[in-house]
C-alpha cells in the first residue's frame, strides 16, 4: 500500500502516523520528493482499512497495491472453482445453461418450460418466485408458491432449480432450492452476503448495475469469508449511455474475471440486451471469450408473460440457440453440462 | 401510454390485441401510418404493466405518457409535504440540518458530537451503527450498541436520531430511532421498502449510486403506496466518470424532484463529494436550489474514523459550515431548523 | 413520429400546430387522452427536425418512430457493403486483420511491423501519424513525415494503410493513405465527417466515447449523404464506470450494427481493454458476435513505445493472435482477409 | 510519480530501467515490499509521459502524485485570471451573463435579442453560426453569413459577440468576433486548441460530454502552451444515466476548478439541463458554488426556433431570471458585469 502524504504536514505528524503503523506491525518505506513524501506499506494489508488512512489529515492519497480481495482472488486458490450441482458441473471446462421464465407463473407453465428446457440442453431451471420490480404496482412474484411451483416442476423435469432471494426473512422458504440467486439490487445487500456466507447452498451472484469488478469480487469475497466456497459469478451487464440494449454487457468481465479468480462466470445475454434478438450472438461471444455458462430466460407464450417478455425466447428459439451453441462448446473442447 | 406496433403485425393480433385491452377496461386510439401503426392507450394506465404490453410479439416499443408513480407524484398531492419530527420540521419552508458520524463509536464521541452539532445548529442527529462496507474485513459498525449509543446521546443532547437499517432483520432494534435511513445501496430493496411502508416512522430515502430520478420516486411511491407517508428524499451524488469527487452531485434533482413530488428532498454533500473542501460549496449550491435541507458527516477525529473520516468535517469546520448558511438560508426566506 | 401535448395547449395553437404541420406535406392523427393528446405525424419525417418540434411551447415530447438515419440503414439498402481497399475485402463475409503500431516512429520500426504483421496474416497496415493526445507534452506523432513512413512500409510489404485525420488542415497529405481514420474524439467533428463525404477513399470510423450507437450511424449518416459509401465501422469500447479497463467494449453494437445497418464493422480490441492480455479474448467474442475483422496495436517493442504500449502486441503475440483466430474465422464460414 | 513494478520484473531489467530515468535526470527511490517493488521518480515529470513507462514490461501500474497541467494550475499562478472582452470583466469578482440564441437566424431576430438582453442585463452575445448538429438533415446554420450578422447585432447593441468554431478552415471568418467557442464535441479537437494557443482572443472551452475534469484541464492547458493565457472554462453537463435532464450538471466542477485553476468558470445551464424551467434553479446553484457567470440562451420565438428551443427562454423570461439573480450576485459580494 502506498501512502502520499500532503505538502503540508509536519515531521511531528509524520512521525506520529509511521509509529501508528509500526505498531500495527507493518514496515514502512519512505521516499521524500521534492514536492510529496511517499510511504510505502509492507505486510499484510488486506485487512488495513483504507479509509482510515486516508483520513488523518496529513494523507493526501491511499493507493492499494495489491488487491482488496483475498479467498476470492487466484493468489489464494489458483485451481479453478468446481461447483458441483445434485451432479451438475460449473466451471472448469463445463458449459452449463440455466433456463427458465422470468417469473413463475402457473404449474401448467412450470411443468411444461422445464420438460421443454431439458430436451433443449439446459442443466438447471431458473424462475422468479420473488421479483424485485420498479413499480410497487407491478407483478410482484407467487412468492412462497412460486417456490413451491418451481421446485416440483424442477423434480419431475430432473433439474436442479435456481431462484432469487430478496429478503432474509424469506430464507426459510429456500430450503428445497439448489442455487440461490442474489439479484443486481443486492449485489451489496451485505447483511445478505454475510448470512449467505453460512449457508450450504451454491449462491449465483449476478453483478450490480454499475458495480465495479472489483466490487463484485468483493461481494464475492464476503460469502467465502463466511465460510461458503461455492460461489457463481453472473454478469449481466452494466448501466452506460447506449439505450437500444437495457444494460451493456461488459464482454471483457469474462476473461478478467478467469485472470483474477478462480470462481466460475456464467453471463444472462438475456438481461444484458433486453431483447430476445441479442441472445444469440451475446451467448456465442461470452463462448468464446470463456464464460462458463449462460442464464437465459425462457417462456411458454413470452407475448403474455407478466414479466420481461420482451426478453425472453420462446422454447422453440431457446431449442434453436442450443443447438447453435453445441457445435461451438466442443470446438471450444468444453464439455456441455448435464446432469 | 402509446404502443408502436412493428411493421410485420397481421391484422388478426392487432385486433386482439386491441380487444385484450377493451375487456380491461380502456379505450384505445389507433393511428396507421405510412410505415408503423400507432395505438394510445387511454385510461388509468398507472397500473397497466409495460413489461407485459412491450412482450407481445406485435409490439415494437410501448411509452408512457404519465408518470408511472402516483402517490409521490404532485398532481396526487399538490401541496408540499411537511414531515415532524419530534417537533424538527422538514420541508415547506424549514431547512433542516441533520448532522453527525459516519459511524458511532463510543458513547464519548457521540455525546461530543451531538452536544457540538446541536450548538451549531443542527436539528438532527446522525450516526451509522449498521455500517455496508464493501470489504467484509472493514469496520462493519457497533450494531445493536451502536444504536444504543446513538439514542442516548441525542436524548442527551436534545436531538431526534436516524441511522440506517441494512437488512429487515434488524428491524425490531430500532424502536427508539426517529427517522430509519435506507441507504443508496438499497434504494431498491424492495422487501425492505414495503415493509417500511407500514411503520410509523419517517423514512429517509437516498437515492441509488445509478439510479434514476424516477427509479428513486417509484422507490418512493413504494413506501407511499404501504401507508407510510412521511418519507424524505436524500440526493447523495450518482457515479459517472469523473473521479475527481467520490460521485457527481446532481443538482438539478432538487428542482426536478420539487417540480414532480409532493415530498422534501435534502442534500448529502459529503457523500457526493467525498471530500471536505466540497461540503460548504455544495451545501451553498443546494440551499440556492432549493433543497431542504443538508445531511453532513461531523466527526470529533476525523483522522481516526473508522470509516469515512476523508470526508468528514471536524466539530469546528461544520460549526464554520453553519455560520455561513444562516445567513443564506434567511435570505432564501426559509427557517432554520431546530426544535 | 409522434408528438404529446401538454396539458395546457389551448385548441387555437394546437390547431396552428397542425395547419403547419399539414402545410409541410404531413399527415396527422390525433388521440385525446384523458389527460394528454397525442398526434400521429404521418409521411417522410426523416429530414423533419426534432427540436423545431419540441420547442413549440404546446408540446411535451417528441418520440420518433422510424429510424433518424436512412442512407446507413438497412431498409435503404438490404445487401450488407463490402468495401475493396486495392484488393483487400472488408464485409460481406471476410475477416480483415489491420495491424500496426499506435504510432509512426521510425523507417525502421514501420517496415520490421509491416513485414512481421503481413506474414502473421494482417491485410491492412495501421499507424498513427497524427497523434490526439490528451497532454499537450506528449508525443504528437511524426506528422507529414509519419504518413510518408507509413505508406512506404506499406508498398514495401503489400499492404493498404489506415490512419487517422485529426485536421482537416492535414487533409492534403493523406493523397496517398489508402483509408482514412476517424478517431473517436472527432466522431462528431461534422465538418471533418462532411468533408469526408466528398472523398473517394473509404473512411474507418471510430465510435466516440460516450455515443450511443443512434450517434454513432448518424454519423455514418453524414459521411454517406456526402456521397462516399464506403464507410467502416469501429467498436472501440465507452467509457463507464469500470476502471480496470480502458473502456468497456460493448460486444452488443456487433449484432446491433448487423441490424440496423448494411455497413461493416470492426472491433479495436486493443483501445476497448486498454492492456494486451485481453486482445485474445475479446477479438475470439467479436468474431463470435459477428464482427467483420479486428484492428489491433502492433508494435516491435512496446516497453519503448512513445505511445500505448502497454496495450501493444508484440510481433510474436501478434502472430500467436491471428493463428488462434484462424481457425475460428474458418468455424464462423468466413475468409480470412487477404490481399 | 510512483511505478509499481511487476512481481516478475527480473533484476537486470529493473537496473536498467532505473538507469534509464537517471539518465533522463531524475532521482528515483526504491521501495521493495514483500510483494511488490514501488519506484518513486523524483524531479520535474510534468513532461514525463506515463504511457511510454507502462508500456516497460516491467511496470504494472504508474500513478502521477503530482497535477498533469502546469500552466492551467494555481501552484503555477496563484492569482485569478481576469479576462477583459472589450471592457467586460470575466472572473475575479465579476459575474458575467452571456445571452443569444443557440443559432443565429435573421438580423431582426438577432437585432431584437441582442438588444433585449443587454436590457436584461446580459453583457456578452452569443449565437451559432457554424452549429454541430447530430443529423445531416438538420439546419447547420447560416455560417459565413450567420457570423455577419451576430457581429452586427452586437454592435448596434453595444454587446461583444461569442460564437462557436467548429473547424479550423473558418478560423479566418472569425476575425470580428470577440470570444471564439470550442463545443462540447471539439474539447479534444487537439489541432483546433494547439492553433487557437497562437490567436489573440479569449476562449470560452465547454467541457467535453463524457470528459472528466483533468482531461479538461488538459485541454486548457493546451491552449495556454501555445501562449494564450485567456481561457474561460465553460461547463454544461456530462452525461450520465439521468434522462429527465439532456445532461447532468456537475455543479462540484465549479469549486473543483477554483481550488486547482486560476482560470474563471461559467455554468450552461440551457444545455446542462435541456429544459426552460431548469434554468432559473440551477443559475442560481452555480452562483452559489461560485461560478464566475453564466451562459443562457434566449430566443425570441422559442417555438419556431431552428434549434435547442425546448431549452430556449424567452427575452421575457431572461429578465425575470437576471433579476432574480441580481440580488444574488449582490448578496454574494459580486459585481454583476457589464461593460
Amino acid at each position: 500500500m502506498i501512502v502520499i502524504l500532503k505538502e503540508t504536514g509536519d515531521a511531528k505528524k509524520i512521525s506520529d502516523f509511521l509509529d501508528e503503523l509500526k505498531n500495527q506491525g507493518f514496515e514502512t518505506h519512505v521516499s521524500k520528493g521534492s514536492a510529496k513524501t511517499i510511504v510505502g506499506i509492507i505486510g499484510d494489508v488486506t485487512k488495513l482499512d483504507t479509509d482510515r488512512i486516508v483520513a488523518n489529515g496529513i494523507v493526501e492519497e491511499v493507493k492499494r497495491v495489491s488487491e482488496p480481495f483475498k479467498r476470492a482472488g487466484r493468489k489464494f486458490k489458483p485451481d479453478d472453482t468446481l461447483i458441483n450441482v445434485k451432479g451438475v458441473k460449473i466451471g472448469e471446462g463445463s458449459f452449463t445453461v440455466i433456463a427458465g421464465p422470468c417469473s413463475v407463473e402457473s404449474e401448467e407453465q412450470m411443468e411444461f418450460v422445464a420438460r421443454s428446457v431439458k430436451q433443449s440442453g439446459a442443466a438447471l431451471l431458473r424462475g422468479g418466485a420473488f421479483k424485485p420490480r420498479t413499480s410497487p404496482y407491478a407483478f410482484q412474484g407467487l412468492q412462497k408458491e412460486g417456490i413451491r411451483l418451481l421446485v416440483n416442476a424442477g423434480k419431475k423435469a430432473g433439474l436442479p432449480v435456481v431462484t432469487e432471494l430478496t429478503s432474509l426473512v424469506h430464507l426459510d422458504l429456500f430450503g428445497d432450492v439448489d442455487v440461490i440467486q442474489v439479484g443486481a439490487r443486492n449485489m451489496q445487500n451485505f447483511e445478505m452476503l454475510k448470512e449467505l456466507g453460512h449457508i450450504d447452498k451454491p449462491i449465483l451472484l449476478k453483478r450490480g448495475m454499475s458495480a465495479t469488478l472489483e466490487e463484485f469480487l468483493m461481494s464475492a469475497e464476503y460469502i467465502l469469508s463466511g465460510g461458503n466456497d461455492n460461489v457463481i459469478l453472473c454478469e449481466r451487464g452494466i448501466r452506460t449511455v447506449e439505450t437500444m440494449t437495457r444494460n451493456t454487457l461488459d464482454i471483457s468481465a469474462v476473461p478478467l474475471v478467469k485472470e483474477l479468480s478462480h470462481l466460475p462466470i456464467v453471463i444472462d445475454p438475456s438481461h444484458a440486451a433486453g431483447r430476445t434478438d441479442l441472445v444469440l450472438p451475446l451467448a456465442k461471444a461470452a463462448l468464446a471469450a470463456g464464460a462458463d455458462g449462460l442464464m437465459i430466460e425462457v417462456h411458454n407464450d413470452p407475448a403474455h408473460a407478466l414479466c420481461d417478455g420482451k426478453q425472453s425466447l420462446t422454447p422453440d428459439q431457446f431449442l434453436s440457440v442450443c443447438q447453435k451453441l453445441k457445435s461451438r462448446v466442443a470446438f471450444e473442447e468444453k464439455v456441455w453440462s448435464l446432469k
